[in-house]
């Protein structure tokens, strides 16, 4: 049975319950494992998480993504060019993460005490480029993960293979753990969607009162990655959670949706 | 009977199952409102609400705080600067309500392409000061609701009417709905908090396999608004909800620990 697609083009709901279940049995993912096949495993392995709803999304994190599609970087064969070995002695970093970080990036926003904010060819704010050496495995102390190539691409080959499996059509995020200026502590974001509009657009719609809302763009698919992470944390070997009960719009949405265009943005 | 505070100084345990559930029989609030009593009557009216437990977590998010504490202004009574008149001519905005998030403001961060960014008298980096004129109630065009004086005091006294009420002390978050640099799409983080840790420190705490984490500093109360929000939307009357099952650490926290201190922002 393919499940309709409740929302659509009409108004979704108001949800007034959500939950969040994080996925049980997931193994250390290797490359080249199949993750999607996997994730089916680990939903039907979960009490209650099949069979899926019309309004479930399932997020998965970076960092399994990168470790199946091999989306990795052994820091022993890298060489780092000066800046990244001047950088990294006045801040006591790696240098050749550094030069990693800088391989990675489009554009350097910014380079000081410590931090090296890049934007990723993908498009992505955010610091070290998204590349991390957590999590990456056992005895495995050179090695890095960095961003999948294309996350939607990633989000959408484990859709595919959910809904070839279960019949229901769930979308899926692909989520990363992205500081922010002026906050200090990271929050799980969207780096990838598939099956959904990572924003709900309600400029022009009446707020309760009635009143026009004139800058009311949801980050949405933003807040089901923070939600996840709720359950997943970072020490628990809980890669992959479903969202069960949110209010989004299904469609053929992309992450390059959420980025925001040069002329539009104050913090270059 | 009051409940014991799981956490702790213990390392929390790893949660699999969140829900969230948003409170219902929220009137329409006033000024002198009493809003923690409100809240306990919604618990009470809400189907599985009560009896709290030890990892739930109340969200309430700003604008009925502001109401309820009179954080509001009448625009007809505000002169604006010729500073204000200019920029809200140049970008078709209401000169009055720049002149009111000027005068809120400790700093301007940037002000521009119609955006005025500045540093509230809190400490936080938001657009327009957090003031807004969405669902601040019917017929009431000229009305904006300000950020409230003390957010965490705010939380704090929904916190004890809770505890006297129920029994049971549910450490409570304000929310608001914040833009992001970079980032299209507003999500709600926390704008003040009583009974946890904004902030969950995994510094020089081993990862999965042993390898010390360096930089994780989860933004947890930030994750639990944008949980919370999923649930409560901009339109559904619903300003409360209770999240149930995520991992935080009780203590008297306070929302300044989330705060960059000047010397760290790379973005002033």
């Amino acid at each position: 049975m393919v499940d309709p697609t409740p929302g659509g083009s009409r108004p979704p709901r108001e949800p007034s319950h959500l939950e969040v279940i994080a996925l049980e049995g997931i193994p250390e993912i290797q490359t080249d494992d199949d993750l999607a096949q996997i994730v089916v495993d680990a939903l039907r392995a979960t009490p209650g998480a099949l069979p899926a709803h019309g309004d479930d999304v399932l997020v998965v994190t970076q960092k399994v993504v990168s470790k199946a599609e091999g989306a990795i970087a052994d820091l022993t064969a890298i060489e780092p060019r000066p800046e990244a070995v001047a950088f990294a002695e006045r801040w006591d970093r790696d240098a050749r993460q550094v030069e990693l970080v800088l391989r990675h990036a489009k554009r350097v926003v910014r380079m000081d005490n410590g931090v090296v904010i890049t934007e990723t060819t993908h498009g992505f704010v955010c610091a070290n480029g998204g590349i991390d050496a957590s999590n990456v495995g056992p005895d495995r102390g050179t090695i890095v993960t960095l961003l999948p190539d294309d996350p939607d691409a990633s989000a959408g080959r484990i859709r595919v293979a959910v809904r070839e499996a279960t019949g229901v059509d769930v979308p899926v995020i692909v989520s990363d753990s992205f500081g922010r200026p002026w906050r200090y502590g990271i929050v799980d974001v969207a780096i990838g969607v598939s099956g959904l509009q990572p924003l709900e657009d309600l400029r022009g719609t009446p707020d309760r009162d009635g009143r026009v809302m004139k800058s009311t763009v949801r980050g949405v698919a933003d807040e089901l990655a923070s939600a996840a992470e709720l359950t997943l944390g970072k020490r628990s070997g809980r890669p992959v959670a479903l969202v069960r009960g949110a209010r989004f719009i299904r469609a053929e949405g992309s992450i390059r949706d959420v980025l925001m265009p040069e002329s539009m943005d104050l913090f270059r």
